[in-house]
């Protein structure tokens, strides 16, 4: 016999499945579902599987949504001309946090990266250059994140949105805020001299 | 409308109640739940839904167990005059993996903390009074957590049991296989020189 119930290791390895969460961690979890009143692993396990039906990608930016439309794409006060193209859902999260954009996203689904076989076909730039050439569209900041795949993604766009009479942006490169310039890496304080702006 | 749909805010605030999981990676782990095929969360959903009724404490050592008793109780080749006490079931794991102990176990459910309420009636203390009386048992050893409150119920269980004629005994304190003494806390080596042992 197994030192521990089946039900207990299949548990443990699906937690694992989860990124970020080794072993320990998923045996941490498992023991503490064990433990904690039944509601608590019956309340997660429900909210897990009405996940997918509950909700899917909104049909014009790919964000999530419950219907056809997402809360950003069927609210009226939101600013058509302006995209913002980033590579997942929780990009949009991080920019309406800033309170700085007032326009529409456009999500992707990920980043360029041909050794992982991720070409542009597997993301959604067909639907962006539809989303472009329809018309209500003036400027595109394009927010992908700023390492290798995310900077190859955002001069891709650049390349094939230009010559539409569209502006095309990119993100600031530079120092976080409250960052301590002494720690930066190389690389970010190379860009925060290149990007310096006029005091 | 709020942002992101309802199903989405409530597995993040589900995943956000386990342990060391706090509000980003809660978002994090709902996110990746969002873009994994279905059967990710559907299958961490059934592991979850199927637990408490899999599994149950088993009823002589309260380690967990499919059906009466655990798989430690239910081996015959295990030496019923040895006991090893801890405190969780996850210490039992820990002390299996050794593989120095070939007793069984007794698993208090937590250990004595007077600020948190926690007594000797909120333990398994009486259950294990009775088992150590019912006469197989010679040895116990003491394994609780080697914090305040798992020294103060192993002095609590030590002063106890004495006088049953049993051998009381509890892990030893020292430095950790592997560490460096350098960066051992003081009581560690403290405890270390205590403990020293001739060569």
């Amino acid at each position: 016999m197994p030192l521990v119930p089946e039900a207990v290791e299949r548990l443990a390895a699906e937690f694992g499945r989860l990124p970020g969460i080794g072993p320990k961690t998923a045996q941490r979890l498992t023991f503490f579902c064990l433990r904690a009143p039944a509601d608590v692993p019956d309340r997660l396990a429900s909210a897990l599987s009405g996940l997918h039906t509950a909700v899917r990608p909104c049909t014009r930016c790919f964000f999530i949504a419950e219907g056809e439309l997402c809360a950003v794409c069927s609210d009226a006060r939101r600013d058509a001309s302006l995209l913002c193209v980033v590579e997942e859902p929780l990009d949009v999260l991080a920019v309406e946090r800033s309170g700085e954009f007032h326009g529409l996203y456009h999500v992707l689904g990920g980043a360029l990266s041909p050794m992982d076989g991720i070409g542009p076909a597997a993301l959604r730039i067909r639907e962006l250059g539809e989303r472009v050439s329809s018309g209500d569209v003036q400027e595109v900041v394009i927010a992908t994140d700023p390492d290798v795949e995310g900077e190859a993604t955002a001069y891709y766009l650049g390349e094939r949105l230009a010559g539409n009479g569209l502006t095309v942006s990119r993100l600031a490169h530079g120092l976080p805020a409250g960052a301590d310039l002494e720690y930066a890496d190389e690389l970010t304080v190379a860009r925060a001299f290149t990007g310096r702006r006029a005091l």
